[in-house]
């Protein structure tokens, strides 16, 4: 039995990115840059006006002098004259400031009438001018390699005049259910048999990592049937199998994947739950085996499988990310099993989160997983701790999981 | 004006769900639950074994006692007899306890010889049993009306037999972008103008609300422009502007829109940035016109069009999530606007998130916004603090955006 840590460490370091493809800017959101976003412009694209009023010559316009209204720069339709000694042109928020001017009177601080501009008050010279390039320069390198990109990103893109993005496919998981006991929701449940949640899980998980799901045809639990399935996964950039990574002598997926050519780099994992967990390969495509139990595969899959789709979508390796919270309960000392417990999340009077332990464990109840807002972290051999504690804790619904 | 409680508060006050619509289970990861999902079976369906082992009655067990293997139990293939005096079946994780059975002997306690199993550690009544309906029974409410489905709702209703679900439709936001200055990434930028980016932030921002973007061509700044596109939105569950809403000459929403129908709630919202937004409906659609300052138009859209998409998604009225976080540095006293300070996060040497507000707070810099980990809150008339205290801030990574 290896780490839970070490396990990831290894699981990460042997993935690469998926290729670039170029996508339009509205569908690249949430995808992961594979080139830079260099400003193509550069915004503002000449010194604008910051705010409605009139463009001045900071040195006529102090309080009480009478300027000439010679002209106005709507947005969009800059002024083509320059404005001299005792002139002003009106102005709006985002207009080019006209030649000539260097500061703006605010409208609420001058009188109009006809042509006539009352100062109501003294302007300093730069008074709500904003400079050329105050918010970027062509040829600035705006988002780096590397980025997720948020809605802002795509607005920041946008700005400075990109209409195509080059990001990171989706890596693309096939998802392979094993079992003889298990059928799809709707269909007939074999005698002894229970509906199988797991291939649809993990696809709503993958979905929500930024993955692709390829649910493959649920395979019997013969070699034939899985073997034929993995062959189907091979143009997967990373195949996830559930079932058969226990001990049970119907545990397949080892012994049906290795004439297949797969070769295991290392299985069970010192955690709870989840611990008969495999790794390997598949010629080229990358196995990750989770067990069959539901919560179990679903715990698993924040700790290895988020982490593997975020490498393969083009970021950084590293752990889901974990937050401090006050423990709601007592907490046992734990084994040499790195622990998850499932909880729910409240607030204390300070505001601060408190999760609180669901009271029954057991690793059979997706029910609970599902009302659970929170996975408390317990490393191995963690002591036991009073309720108040602050404990490391992974948000689930934070993740889309 | 009014406050951003206030106006948030009659905003979503007046908002109703979209109509529910089926969708087959995978399609419904994120959507928002329109009627309950009540268990259609019973789970586990009968009482099942939690480990490997074998099917003993607990009374035989006793250490040292040899018990006869009569039969075996793989998941999915039920034991068709029962369990006998002194007699034991094959068992593996989730097979049926076969009838006469009451405990499973643990494998790692048993020497199997033949049909001869001889028991390693006395083994009490009802030990690695699991009983029939530990995780839900049939009839069961497990998942109820407004939930957004995780990715464990999907695993949990499928376990329970769903392979449809009757959730709500995503909300069609209409997004219109108004101003002769602007042209889209890619186009001529005309002389004067920029490059638009209101457009495409806000349907990337609508997708990460769980909305379905409609963005309508850029309307040039003349009423009837902006009429025919306003017709085209009647469509949509919200039509949201951007620009034209502040109260220079050239801005001419609420002019055009007035003619078609336009009846305004209230405009203007004493914060900063975003102050001239505008409230109302046309015909039966909400309007929400949103400033054309590209930062106000998101901080806005975070702060109203996430949480109206939440609510015509089904889900409560609320604001958006706020986490308390250390100030990384003093902030001056606030006047009578709410504020939103752009801010990145660090962690301080107490793991606790520290946001610092950016020097330059400029309503122009999209690039410091796209930047920013955090908005920092400050609310109207906030003293001024030293740094290290705790405030509100918005995490917007966390909301996609």
């Amino acid at each position: 039995m290896i780490s839970l840590e070490d396990a990831r460490t290894r699981i990460l370091a042997s993935l690469t990115p998926t290729a670039a493809e170029t996508l339009s800017l509205p569908e690249a959101w949430g995808r992961v840059t594979a080139r830079p976003v260099v400003a193509r412009v550069t915004q503002p694209p000449a010194d604008v006006s910051a705010m409605d009023g009139f463009a001045v010559r900071a040195a006529d316009a102090l309080a009480g002098a009478v300027l000439r209204r010679i002209g106005e720069a709507p947005a969009g339709h800059p002024f083509a004259g320059a404005v001299g000694a005792g002139e002003t042109v009106r102005i709006f928020t985002g207009s080019f400031v006209p030649e000539g001017a260097d500061a703006i009177l605010l409208q609420e601080d001058a009188q109009a009438e006809g042509a006539d501009v009352t100062v109501g008050e003294t302007v300093r010279a730069g008074r709500w001018i904003r400079r050329r390039g105050l918010d970027f320069t062509a040829g600035d390198e705006l988002i780096p390699v590397g980025t997720r990109l948020t809605a802002r990103d795509i607005g920041l893109a946008a700005a400075c005049n990109h209409p195509w993005l080059t990001v990171r496919r989706r890596p693309r998981i096939g998802i392979l259910a094993t079992g003889d006991e298990i059928a799809l929701p709707g269909e007939p449940i074999p005698a002894g048999g229970i509906v199988s949640s797991n291939a649809h899980a993990l696809a709503a998980l993958v979905r929500a990592g930024g993955g692709d799901p390829v649910v493959l045809p649920i395979a019997a639990d013969d070699r034939a049937a899985i073997a034929e399935a993995a062959r189907a996964a091979r143009a997967c950039d990373m195949l996830v199998t559930t079932g058969g990574a226990s001990v049970g002598d119907h545990d397949l997926v080892q012994a049906a994947l290795g004439p297949e050519g797969f070769e295991l780099d290392f299985w069970q994992i010192a955690m709870r739950p989840g611990k008969p967990l495999i790794w390997g390969r598949l010629g080229a495509t990358p196995v990750l085996g989770l067990p069959g139990n539901p919560v179990s595969a679903i715990i698993c899959a924040v700790q290895f499988l988020l982490p593997a789709i975020a490498v393969l979508s083009g970021l950084a390796a590293g752990a889901p990310p974990v937050v401090r919270v006050v423990s709601g309960g007592a907490l046992a000392a734990n084994d040499k099993r790195f622990d998850h417990l499932r909880a729910t999340l409240t607030e204390d009077a300070q505001g601060r989160a408190v999760a609180t332990a669901f009271e029954q464990q057991d690793s059979s109840m997706l029910a609970t997983l599902a009302r659970a807002d929170a996975l408390i972290l317990r490393a191995p051999f963690a002591p036991a701790v009073p309720a108040g504690t602050m404990v490391d804790a992974i948000l689930l619904r934070a993740l889309g999981v």
